[in-house]
């Protein structure tokens, strides 16, 4: 597998419900890529026993962490901690694109 | 803590070796920022167990990992398994900065 990736070239649209794919997949975390376009949405859900990190690439969404709502933009890390229900939607114009680290990863 | 993190607002300088932050220990993942300033250097090492991934913020990085040598600018994902080497010398004249996810953290 290789040890440098540019996410970018692993970067889609899925008009069905929104793209995801896997970037690398490790022993101990896996690191995705979500693309969501415009009103799409990632259903509220949580993981139990798994941290999930995102990191907003490109674009601004609205993420629920837990009770929480609130916006984020490039650069940002959102976090939700194992067991803590979060989603997010893109309501701008953009594409929102998310790098997303579940540790430990799904086998 | 705080479930909503700018890095940027994070962000430091160590004349001495590289800033180092943490910016979330999970359970399960530490998420951390590293600033390497025009020459400066994070030397080989390996984490026994734990699977390291660095994203580039800004500018470029001469990453090590394993036997390959290979520069990674902003955008990028770098990826050292665990047990592999690993290593980051800034070479440039402007600063690294470095998102850092160790999984499992630690603790």
């Amino acid at each position: 597998m290789d040890h440098f990736i540019d996410w970018r070239e692993s970067a889609g649209i899925n008009r069905e419900k929104f793209y995801k794919t896997t970037l690398w997949q490790g022993e101990h975390v896996s690191m995705g890529l979500n693309c969501l376009e415009s009103n799409q949405t990632q259903s509220v859900h949580a993981h139990q026993g798994a941290d999930k990190i995102y990191f907003v690439l490109e674009g601004r969404g609205r993420f629920t962490i837990g009770a929480e709502e609130r916006d984020a933009r490039a650069g940002m890390l959102v976090v939700a901690p194992a067991g803590v229900p979060h989603g997010v939607t893109n309501a701008s114009a953009e594409r929102l694109s998310l790098l997303v680290a579940i540790a430990p990863g799904i086998k």
